[in-house]
């Protein structure tokens, strides 16, 4: 591991990622998209007017256009098209997480880039959904289905119309998150294609459990979770204050569907953000998210937590339930067929963490200037 | 059961608290005195310094005064001397209740009233604490030392010293909570001190698991929640806002004793409120609570929770730990001995509700006007 | 004036209300209703379907009923048949003032007590709104329409319905707020109606401007403030925190009704409530408060402010906008004609703090400790 | 004026800010530096123990470093030296805007393109502050001392410390905002510095009256308002949520120190997001800001705002100072000495909007599709 200094917070920071790929996909040679920022995610659902209810009902997100066969959906702060499209299809499964880029040939500069990658790629000028132009979609070499794309309607941004917010106004979307097998192959893979790390999990013998990636400057418009892959693991989208998600909660219970919150809310050490997860009725996860940092400078430490630290994931220390770690969405080729998925063979985050072998450390132990009344207690003993 | 109403949220309203008590303690003849409000608890701890750290330096309260054997403590709103008192002693425990009265003269009303009940009484005009005049205290016939008060030095109410709030502000103590083996007895016996019912947990057999009662028109001045008792189930302070309950937990974060962290935050279906459940440093349950609501009307709706239901507890279905049910504090006699813990016969909440045989609904089964996918779904299959 | 003393926050507290009434209403032999709270106003107004608009559509009251004349609105927490009745009449006024009291039997004694002051009663056992049982209107000695009723229809409490929650949720009626001549007559008239002075506005001279008197216990179920009158200051309700109010006044900024922000958002020093006053289309003012404190205790401290203390009325030293003084609606009388205005006699609150011979104090002048840069430095001089 | 489109919220967007100059700086042929974003100011203050109280005790700011002439200052979430330096001196001004750039090259290319513009430039590789490495600092082409540097000390992020929070934490830098006659010759010079607006002020008649612009993708790193210049108008610091900004209000009320506030707290309508104006002891006017909207899309829409529509400044249509728009700080050249202070000659957005000749609207007048009582009422006139 590279030099690194422990925070009086308890986790490490470093100049750069101490991450290595032991089997990395290569470098191309050709420079990659100049990425903004996560745009938008197409999630497949098997039955449209029930998703629809969810998001437009339950989490109150605008409906830009629709039809039978989809609905494109934006948040209170987005000026383009869309951030998520639900499309009726016979499998529940990720369609194509979407990256906008700075110019009309970044879209030339991606197809180079997977080309000589070897990926299948598609390019069409009247694009892949309703209100984007000439795209890009890829099979990127973890699995995931990539879109690229500039040309977009622009709508209204929303921001001032304070007469549509609901007590739990979604804003923006904020970043997605990937399950793949091999986290440090993926993170070498997105930093070629330009993101940067922001934050990552590890344990003492160098494994790395998950790492979050930035493009526009907050923690991460992407982050890899180790697992089964490739699948999706969510779709994260901000609101502006804690209470709004709290008010989700809230109105969930009130519609008796508390049983679509699936962890949380609460305060994550990793991203120091507050968060929800929600599981829509075909089982994607959505992610409610706010008040993350900036990490826009050039030399942004990079925080990394140890996998054992009880509050790396919770940073009150409140277990994760085992489904988070177990369960996401297949995701699709460019043909609409769901990606097989592979087996982690690096040690399992829930593994090391809960469970009959598992420890997890409030603080660390042996750790003498502590008083005695601060030492060896473990949250998870109070409660399983 | 008495006639109730079903509301649109799914608990039931009825005008007056089908609670019976099979084995009621006698009625007394004389009046009860007339009680204004829960006013401070007195708990013993095993290390002062150690205790003053979580409740001066964590959670932020005022120190009224101290000395080698006790710190007399309050919240920012409050003007009576103190609304806790921690006193060093050999064994954890609650030494008191204490509840303020409306004049002098109610507390002859208090001792005639234990008396004719057969309980032991003690007077002290020079009170048992610091800062509190005249005081009557009792151990009642539940096996809890209650205590009333009218005489008080007022100390200055410090709601407007903005400079002194920290992020999780402590404002007023709201509540008691009270473990007890046999509910309906106790509610019975608190109705004939002149508390009300605002709300209850019963079953379809019309068990009674747990009951709130006021004095002051908020849910509660005090508890009973069924277990093996006496014992002191938790002592609840309130904040302005929900986000001074997440403080708390984001500095028990920082301070990495999110482990004192044992249930929550969450809203509470009973009660409507924001809540956190901490244990101090003794295991002492501290509940931090904000927004119920009023109840001061005579006809005041009375709130009854089917134990099945899975929002009862918490409004967004997270499961109850086991330990809260389970645990709670040891409360002493007048002399300071621990009181025999006598054991619950009627139904466990913690059995009949979670692992191998319990269960609970987060929408009720058979429902047929809900669509198939608000159906059958258990938010605890999808954690456990 | 009596003994008080200083609060480190700059304002006095004493025992009992200070305030002498030189020209007093007689006290009844007769025991007054017991009261138990402010229960709804009812406003007559002039465009019933634009104050519909306003009241449901902006405010996001709930509508228990309404036809072709009223609309009965309530807010979340309610369980009574409304705590706003809207009424269609050629002027627009104040129509009733209405308290729920304890009993029925207080119907007789609200009786009694007015007819031993000479005023006018009228009793009617279908009660004068919908929703309403038995009740007795009088005009009072002040000159206002105050009501009286125990029956009351009784609907669902909203407070779980989250799915009805608008960003700015309106949850309990608060209290009314009169303006009155000789603010001591009516305190010492609403003491003789049980009344409790908690706050009061005061000079060096003892002139009284205002008062602050409750019955449940928060700061006030009614205030009075001296001026013209009688005509109605405001009637509040609350919101559960300070961002709700701020939702507020973004919806109005979003419909372009900006406008119909009169005053604040602000923290107020008396009460130490957050506040918003709105003018509704007829000019009725309403305000919406949140989180003052507990006033139950026998000896709650009362509060004096000093008239000429800058952060009375706004704790930030926001000044007060002139229309807040001057302006209020006309009150009937029980055969729906308004009353007549009686000027204000004692000195003018607006005259003594605000423009060419008022002044204010941020700080005391004269204090040596300050420091030189914390002196004579005044925020309206700041700003106009 | 270029194509433009009305939002459904009344005010304008267009693809490109339609500002022109007719008194331009030339465009140096030289790149400009590649700035991150606003990093830090320096002000000079005349009593430094007094400005370390408001800052730190007050305000709560850290402090990393400090001598007898000098405290370097931060917020919780900033890792590089200081994001504030207050330095002693004789006159109270500002010292430097200070920017951090991508690349230690780029001070290279800072130093090209000012020299090119003429202007005097100086460069110290051992910084003009502690915890800053090579520097440049100019005096640009409107007069204001700017700095440019990559090289700095990187202390500990603060932003997980919890237990350091008050209730009023703030988090990061956010903006600037310069005073300077001529808007558009400002801004096409920003433009040529890198920086892209994201909204302005505008009349019919084409003058411009203020405008923001930023390099982080926010709504400013720093704005230009019409006055009498060079000055410094503000220093603008971040907090997560609404709640902190009020919290900072009542802090300074408690300490008796409300006339610190200048303006607000209130939703802006530029920018969207919650502000506060404050004034530190010796006029520095420092604002506490949050939740803007994401800017960083290359198409991102320009909003324009009319001068006239009264929501501008704020949302809520409150009436802004006078002092705000005429007072500001002065700012040094390089030896330290007060730049002279140039009159603005177009139109004062003061006196357009605000007294005997200015007007504002809250909805535009002779919109047909208002019902009548949403036509014509002006706030201004229910408050003066």
């Amino acid at each position: 591991m590279t030099e690194r200094t422990r925070t009086s917070s308890g986790f490490f920071v470093t100049r750069e990622a101490p991450i290595h790929a032991d089997d990395p996909v290569a470098t191309p040679t050709a420079p990659p998209p100049d990425i903004v920022r996560a745009a938008y995610a197409e999630l497949v659902v098997t039955d449209l007017a029930r998703s629809r209810e969810f998001y437009v009902d339950v989490l109150g997100m605008s409906v830009t256009e629709e039809d039978e066969n989809a609905v494109y959906l934006r948040t209170l702060e987005e000026f383009i098209h869309h951030n998520l499209v639900i499309r009726r299809g016979p499998v529940a499964a990720l369609a194509a997480l979407s990256y906008r880029v700075r110019t009309p040939e970044d879209l030339d500069r991606a197809v180079a880039f997977y080309t000589e990658l070897g990926c299948r790629t598609e390019r069409r000028a009247e694009g892949f959904t309703k209100g984007i132009g000439d795209s890009v979609r890829v099979v990127d070499p973890l699995g995931f289905p990539y879109e690229f794309f500039y040309e977009t309607e622009h709508v209204e941004r929303l921001a001032w119309r304070y007469d549509l917010y609901t007590p739990g106004a979604l804003v923006r979307l904020d970043h997605f998150n990937q399950v793949t097998p091999d986290v440090p192959r993926a993170v070498k893979h997105y930093q070629d294609l330009g993101f940067r790390v922001t934050e990552d999990i590890q344990d003492e013998a160098g494994t790395t459990y998950a790492a979050w990636m930035r493009r526009k400057p907050t923690v991460h418009d992407t982050a890899t979770t180790g697992g089964d892959g490739p699948r999706l693991h969510h779709v994260a989208f901000a609101t502006h204050e804690k209470h709004n998600i709290l008010a989700i909660c809230d109105k969930l219970g009130a519609l008796r569907l508390s049983d679509r919150i699936e962890r949380g809310p609460g305060r994550h050490g990793v991203s120091n953000a507050f968060y929800l997860y929600l599981r829509d009725p075909d089982g994607h996860r959505i992610e409610i998210y706010t008040q993350d940092y900036y990490t826009g400078d050039p030399d942004n430490p990079v925080v990394t937590w140890d996998v054992h630290d009880n509050q790396r994931r919770d940073w009150w220390g409140t277990p994760v339930v085992p489904s988070w770690y177990t369960e996401a969405s297949l995701v699709l080729d460019l043909d609409g067929n769901p990606q097989p998925v592979v087996s982690r063979t690096d040690s399992s985050e829930l593994e090391v963490t809960i469970g009959a072998d598992g420890f997890s450390y409030t603080r660390e132990l042996g750790d003498e200037d502590l008083p005695d009344w601060k030492k060896g207690e473990y949250k998870l003993g109070h409660q399983l």
